[in-house]
């Protein structure tokens, strides 16, 4: 016996039964974004080093696996300074760098607004853990050309409907916006360059509460920070927590009038407004939501504004926000019922039986609409009935050796039952 | 303006259209191949750099991109005998590498006879020319545990079906075996260690002819090439291709057995022996195929059965045979006709209507079961309806600001019309 034999680190295999759900949740996705009007598009998985560790993708550019030049020398392995010299391309970390170097590489065949799909893989080095996968699959929704908040509205619509249509009640969307922590940091007078490590503490409030939010802040310099969190109300409900929009510190307009709007112009989608919702990209620049669960302590998927993205590719500013579903986290929340496929039958055969009655037969199935699968016949008969069960078969036929090609021969029985 | 933006070298970006239409394509392709009883799996597109250059994969494995170890340091690159020791996983070149894997790690899950689909990306860096990417789709159907013909029925039977249901008519299976290969060179005292290369050069014939072969098998040591090249009838028709078996030189009982049980249980299926088959790779041990289809000079796909791969990795032998089409060969080929997906339309608003009578009609028209693409009416029209028509859209409604948002009250038109 060779040694064990596994999938890469962190990594998995995704076996029959698993594979056919997962494909069956990615059809009902893509067909309720694609019904909202955004349009499928795909990217190699590797990007070229230059954009991929371009600053853009925040920590995940340290996560990111980098995939080596061509013809390399062992002088070559000498002179390089950092590893990264000895890479020209990388595993993408994330659907948005890729969209944003698309958009720049294709604009001139793209609608003036573009409402893009990418339902795709992505890498990431992060440590192994239950749940946590290196290689895991992104659902995002993308506008791109639109500055206003109509963009906004019709991602929140496409994300909630694709979460009814998957028969995930419950969930409701979090909303803040970039321009409002940046208008509350500025009044409670913290100097600009420390306002992304505030971002960072305030993000942790779920986690580490309130009174070690304050110690942070404090001893980040915030002079003040238990009279900056004061307006802020914890235990809001969903309702309280608009009037809290009301409050926020600051020069807050644009980005009051914008979340107001989209309150208004969504009154079925249970939307709540989070002034503490961080989002973790340093990328983002207005409006920035979350899917929260009502079980789950993580949210199922998030995005934003990130206006100024497009620009370090395009060097032309673009407008672009997007939403992204979490794949592997909505999978196992979800019953899809019966497989919806065509009924698996078997034809148990006999070894001598000819091969040509044999594949007359399984064609002929096949063009009535079953999914066949051929078992020569084992001594042991009843397990590999319960094989087949297990596999999906619902039916069987014994097919001795003498049998004529005919299917109306066939005697059927049931998979549950003993032959 | 920034540089020119371009994907990763010898890759591309996938458009709406093109990506709609490869999707259908590969729908296509899983339902047939799942009615004939075989189950998609997926591995991750990286595997252990200690099995993708096992020396299976031959010359593939020189193409394969390697990804470098994480938290390498200076030291490393100065230590680093080659630059392969940098890297601990690699993007694979092909499926069937990984499948062994695959079956390798999973085999107790699996049924005793795995029918398996994999439809997915592999990577190679190849000199980039037209028509030839370094990122493209393979769709791979394999069987391991089943020793016998019948499994190269089952793929054989499977392959000329997904082909019909493409709408690819014309294509025949070119069929050989390794093992007609071995008896042949061996017959005609090619020693055992020339081969492979005698292999190389019969493969070539189609491109430098007969004459050439024989120069090139003299040149090898062969005693008398012509002689060895007699037997075979280049100009033989598909039934005239049979009588060679006959004919093969050598010991080659068993193979001919199988080959002969192939062409009689597949009578509807356009086979065609060709004793100069040889296919590539050097894994293989029995019967191989390749789709020939009458206007191209390539093949759109292969395979054959290679049943001492699996056990270098698992540790005890177990047969196996697969059949791969080359997705980006045969997409081009296929007219799907009407793209089955429900009509498209458009909203064209005025910027000032109220967003949530907007959002509003949008919903509705999806729930009743429209793809909807909004539009903020621009200056010139026209152009932006004639840019709707070309993304697919059938009918439009303009929504001035004063709508109500009443569905039933909305005034389609054509969009091959004017407004």
């Amino acid at each position: 016996m060779a040694a064990p034999v596994t999938p890469p680190r962190g990594m998995r295999d995704i076996l029959p039964a698993d594979k056919a759900r997962r494909e069956r949740v990615l059809a009902r996705i893509r067909s309720v974004y694609a019904a909202h009007g955004f349009d499928e598009i795909e990217t190699p998985v590797v990007e070229d080093t230059a954009r991929l560790f371009s600053g853009l993708g925040g920590d995940n550019e340290k996560l990111a696996y980098a995939v080596m030049k061509r013809g390399l020398t062992t002088d070559d392995l000498r002179a390089a300074a950092t590893p990264l010299d000895l890479a020209d391309l990388g595993l993408r970390f994330d659907l948005t760098v890729p969209l944003a170097r698309f958009y720049a590489s294709n604009r001139g065949a793209l609608p003036g607004v573009f409402r893009a799909i990418q339902i795709a893989p992505v890498w990431r080095a992060e440590r192994p853990q239950k749940g946590r996968y290196r290689q895991f699959v992104q659902c995002d929704i993308d506008i791109i050309g639109e500055p206003g908040v109509i963009a906004e509205a019709e991602l929140i619509t496409a994300t909630a409907a694709t979460l009814d249509a998957l028969g995930i009640p419950g969930c409701s969307i979090r909303l803040n916006d970039r321009r409002l922590l940046t208008a509350w940091l500025t009044a409670a007078a913290v100097p600009e360059a420390l306002q992304p490590k505030a971002l960072i503490t305030l993000d942790k409030l779920d986690k580490i509460g309130l009174d070690a939010v304050v110690a942070e802040l404090t001893e980040l310099g915030v002079a003040d920070a238990a009279a900056m969190m004061r307006w802020i109300d914890l235990d809001a409900d969903a309702t309280a927590s608009w009037s809290m929009l009301e409050r926020v510190p600051g020069d807050t307009a644009a980005a009051v009038a914008d979340l107001r709007a989209l309150r208004r112009a969504l009154p079925g989608i249970p939307l709540r407004f989070d002034p503490l919702l961080v989002r973790g990209m340093g990328y983002y620049t207005g409006p920035i939501f979350e899917v929260a669960h009502p079980e789950l302590g993580y949210s199922l998927g998030g995005g934003g504004r990130y206006d100024g993205m497009i620009g370090r590719f395009l060097g032309a500013d673009v407008p672009a926000t997007g939403f992204s579903l979490g794949f592997e986290r909505l999978i196992d929340l979800i019953d899809l019922g019966d497989d919806g496929r065509a009924d698996m039958v078997a034809l148990v055969h006999d070894a001598d039986l000819d091969l040509g009655s044999l594949m007359t037969l399984k064609t002929a199935l096949v063009a009535d609409g079953a999914r066949v699968r051929l078992l020569k016949r084992p001594k042991n008969l009843k397990a590999a009935l319960d094989q087949l069960a297990a596999e999906g078969c619902t039916r069987f036929a014994l097919v001795p050796a003498d049998s004529a090609a005919d299917v109306a021969a066939l005697d059927w029985r049931r998979l549950d039952s003993a032959p």
